[in-house]
């Protein structure tokens, strides 16, 4: 327990919940570690595709070229993206989400595959950021490649920890290395840029090019390229769906926040694919395009080459970090509609989604130890989700801008979250929605085409397959509702009770036991459930000598059951006495610790699971606590052990 | 549940419990199949070392060549230790395994690490002979040899699962491979012997060497090869542990098993020694020594190979049973002394003691995945413990001839087990068992000298480390039947009852549970504990209309704890009326299977654990069933999604 006070924290008051907030600059570390970190990966994969064409620079550096026009078609998809986010961030200030948007203005079921594929992405984000963090660390120093898992776990844990203690205090934590990296890349590509200028950049040596089989250039591989290069957008959202975690006026700093960081976003993407095609930067299983573009800018062993990778390491693997704010919250709301396990809203003693981070770092860290740790075999489950997130949301802007079109001035809308109000610029507002849901949507497709064979087709069963999941859930927790209000009408009332004492082995407890049974006043009955005859026997002189009230009823159970006679009996009880209730009463040695406690049977934890099935069935415990004595003289006390099934 | 049913078979009665006993033949295939098992990698595991020296047929055959002197003097210690055991068996027709025997003669400390070693060794075995068993499927199947792991795995389920039926049936199925194991591997002998007489047994060819660091041929390499050799010897004391599963008369039976036993592995040993001698066989990462032989005997592809083959891996993959029939048998004993816990000396449904069978089942996959299904990685652990058990069983022997050898004609010595009688001829049976003592504890010294840095410090730490968890188990049980018998003054008599009723929000159940306490007829209180201000208030208002009965307190909890407030709360009531008794009575949503129950919180287990701790306190658990129902049509049913922590 003690532990875990260290590593977590000491509690926080739930009235303390309102100042875990966070400021502009922290909240561009928080949430846009994940969007800028996939500048380091997101050029790479356009190379691997390309190269499939066995294009080298030396070949066809015309074809590996095309990785450029490629990137632009990507930004320029990233800005209709941004726009259309920021008229969220304004429409939804509580927090707007693709699952909040869908939610309030498409219905249930979008909401939910909104709420799978987002889930699904979150543990992605962590799974894919840690492995290419990883995997710049390993370029460094190649003798770290072998223990390129274990070192992936260990980072998922780490963040996990820092997580379970609390937003603000990661926030701050996680600020240093987002500016450590913004700082270190602009200058290995202002660097770059002033020696390409000045005609003094190199082209890239002693690289390990990758092998795969020749595919031809043509739409299909191009296409792929570009989706591969998508994976640059992820993240993009995570701001919309914090935006309650800003400080006020909320709206206002999310959605500065997120122009900053798309245009930050954008100038590295661009410059990062720019300068590795000037170096002829080539893709390889054995070091990252960033390690190649640090080792040429600055010269090999360069101190400056080592903080650029670090850099890239620590936003990489801080970037796993933005799931971890958003996997829970998303997960809290979807388990307060009744979708998933209504656990996920209890926020632990720090105040946050306890149960919903550990839950994230256990998907990501079997993600990781499946996929070897290594990023390109992640992609292609990758980005399918947020694509679908993408579209749902926009369509969900335009159904929303589509409803206010009908508002005259003055006249308020009804809404689950935000109410509607009249806007003049609906059209516009609306016209921009339509061509992001159409953009990301056409991405969508394409992505989940391109990539089908090589793992989108997971994606493709996982997200109905949670969406199904989470209806019955839904269907579920509704049940209970409707059986919860129906049966209120039960009156107030007294029944008659029967009493029914479980004796294992009558020893103090026994006493006590009864005592207690006797204390309530009603009919009893004592029953010794006999597996063995001889141990039966002894019971039942026992109870003679030491209790001598009553009799222990010895119930015979040739296969050795516990459970199956007990219920056999008390049937019996309710036949003979239809309106009675039955309360039966059982002893349970309590331990001073949970090694101790398990070397006993704990039957009372197990007939309270078994006996709760029975209708008009109460099980008490009366508990029993065993103490260290302090040792005797070996000679003096060596009684025989006891063989209770307590 | 009835997955279960069919795997494992219907409930047998206690009273079947006497005809679970089996014929010599029928024994001999359970209990000698790990004996006779060990052939298949003894000859090779002495090959290996003694290839260290770098020798090769062609260049030392003299070297390979010691293996023949070393395994005639294998085959000496067997005979003596045979000799040995007999004895044993005849001295405890109840069962004679190391773990008796030293209880019995020596006292409570070798016994408990005679029990150490041997169950260390049982799951070692099963381990070992499952590794080498699908060696020998990888010999014959190269291409399965990046699966041996999972095969491995897969098999240890089966047996197990074969186990969970009972010993009857399990001997029945595994006396089939044990006799086709021995025809297969004589017969191959034989035609070698022919082929060697008559001078056209052929040299083994296209075998890929291992390759190791060069040593000096010396005594320490010769004994390290002695001390690889003696695993042939594991599984000889497997009889006398099993003495009990024999049909009457028991000792008898059970000598005679373990002669005919000791005389078919002294056979297959030599004979597979003076073969592979003749042959040249060479140790090999690809390729058991066991399928060169045969290879070379037969020829290529000969269908006799297969079949020689497959005998071998399936009396390997079936050595395993004996360590399932000893393993729970030796757990139960020293659970029933109270050295582990109590849970293992229950019967499963089928007679079986399951939980020990679970137990060796996740420890030896455990070894298995680790090792990577490598025996050569297993056999440094194996071995030490058996000689240990070997040798502090004929220590044991010792000591009782010795006391023996001090009573007169017709008196009667005392035992725990079986009583000493007069017997002239112990002087004889002492130097026997002396003997035997001796020589196994110099060889179990040789052994853990030789291999100790390679494996087998594993073993001289796990054993200790066993040994004082056996006792600590052993003092806490002493402390509970010293507690319970101690405060067992404790009068009858009655007590005052205060009855507090936990409620989380008002519904249908909180009208049962309070009819409930009501019934019993004592003061009570009603209390809510507050974590969300809001809900303590809607709690408050619907107790009001729905129970207008009494009052519902509302205890605040800041940091949203639950157990503590409740915990103050009866400590308050304790501290006004100091003698009374309080009963805590709670709601529990009981569902009609596991996922949905995972779907509340179910804290009514959580709190009769807690309160556990606290005295003269009772916890109630009212089950409330919800049953599924009619689906009602949506538009007409659409109640809000109750809030519960049950």
């Amino acid at each position: 327990m003690n532990i875990g006070r260290i590593l977590v924290g000491k509690p926080l008051q739930t009235k303390d919940l309102i100042h875990q907030s966070i400021s502009k600059p922290v909240g561009l570390a928080v949430f846009a570690s994940d969007a800028l970190s996939s500048t380091a990966y997101a050029t790479e994969e356009i190379l691997i595709i390309l190269a499939f064409t066995g294009a080298t620079w030396a070949s066809g550096g015309n074809i590996l070229g095309l990785s450029i026009p490629i990137a632009i078609a990507i930004a320029i998809l990233l800005v209709i993206v941004t726009i259309s986010y920021r008229q969220t961030i304004f429409a939804y200030p509580g927090g707007g989400g693709a699952y909040i948007v869908a939610r309030d203005n498409l219905g249930e079921i979008p909401a939910q595959v909104a709420g799978a594929a987002l889930l699904t992405d979150y543990i992605l984000t962590v799974a894919v950021s840690i492995s290419a963090g990883v995997a710049q660390i390993t370029s460094a120093f190649p003798g770290l490649r072998p223990l390129r898992v274990e070192i992936a776990v260990a980072v998922i844990i780490f963040i996990t920890v820092i997580n379970l203690r609390g937003l603000k205090e990661s926030g701050r934590i996680f600020a240093v290395p987002t500016y450590f990296f913004l700082v270190s890349t602009f200058l290995m590509l202002g660097v770059g840029l002033v020696r390409f200028l000045s005609g003094s950049l190199p082209t890239v040596v002693d690289v390990e090019a990758m092998h795969h089989v020749v595919e031809p250039l043509g739409i299909f591989l191009i296409l792929r390229a570009f989706s591969s290069g998508c994976t640059a957008l992820t993240g993009i959202e995570a701001i919309s769906n914090g935006i309650t975690a800003f400080k006020e006026p909320r709206s206002h700093n999310a959605a500065t926040t997120l122009t900053w960081m798309s245009g930050i976003l954008i100038a590295l993407f661009l410059g990062i694919t720019l300068l590795a095609n000037q170096i002829h930067a080539v893709p390889s299983e054995t070091e990252t395009v960033i390690s190649q573009l640090g080792r040429t800018i600055y010269g090999e062993g360069s101190i400056f080459y080592l903080l650029t990778l670090a850099g890239t390491a620590l936003i990489l693997l801080m970037a796993a970090n933005t799931s971890y704010a958003d996997f829970p919250r998303l997960a809290a709301l979807q388990a307060a509609d009744g979708f998933l396990p209504r656990q996920l809203t209890y926020r632990g003693s720090r105040l946050v989604f306890s149960w919903g981070i550990v839950l994230l770092a256990a998907a990501a860290s079997l993600l990781v130890i499946v996929a070897d740790a290594r990023t390109t075999a992640l992609i292609p489950l990758y980005a399918v989700g947020v694509f679908m997130s993408f579209t749902i949301s926009q369509a969900g802007m335009v159904v929303r801008f589509n409803r206010i079109s009908k508002l005259k001035p003055g006249e308020i809308g009804h809404s689950l979250e935000t109410p509607l109000t009249y806007d003049p610029t609906w059209r516009h507002k609306l016209v921009i929605s339509a061509i992001g849901a159409v953009c990301t949507f056409v991405v969508m497709c394409v992505f989940a085409i391109t990539k089908f064979t090589s793992g989108a087709w997971f994606v493709v069963i996982v997200i109905p397959t949670l969406v199904f999941i989470f209806f019955r859930i839904h269907r579920h927790y509704k049940d209970v509702a409707i059986n919860l209000s129906r049966e209120s009408t039960a009156s107030v009332r007294t029944q008659p009770v029967r009493t029914v004492i479980l004796v294992d082995n009558v020893h103090a407890e026994t006493v006590r036991m009864v005592n207690f049974a006797k204390s309530l006043g009603h009919r009893w009955t004592a029953i010794h459930v006999g597996v063995s005859p001889e141990k039966a026997e002894e019971a039942k002189t026992k109870w003679q000598s030491r209790i001598g009230e009553g009799e222990l009823v010895i119930i015979p159970s040739p296969y050795r059951q516990l459970i199956e006679p007990i219920r056999d009996y008390i049937e019996q009880l309710q036949a003979e006495e239809p309106d009675c209730f039955v309360h039966v009463i059982m002893g349970h040695l309590a331990m001073e610790n949970y090694w101790e406690q398990a070397l006993h049977q704990n039957s009372a934890l197990i007939f309270n699971l078994a006996l709760a099935q029975m209708e008009d069935v109460a099980v008490t415990t009366v508990p029993y606590q065993i103490h260290h004595i302090h040792r005797q003289p070996k000679a003096v006390v060596e009684p025989q052990a006891p063989t209770e099934q307590n």
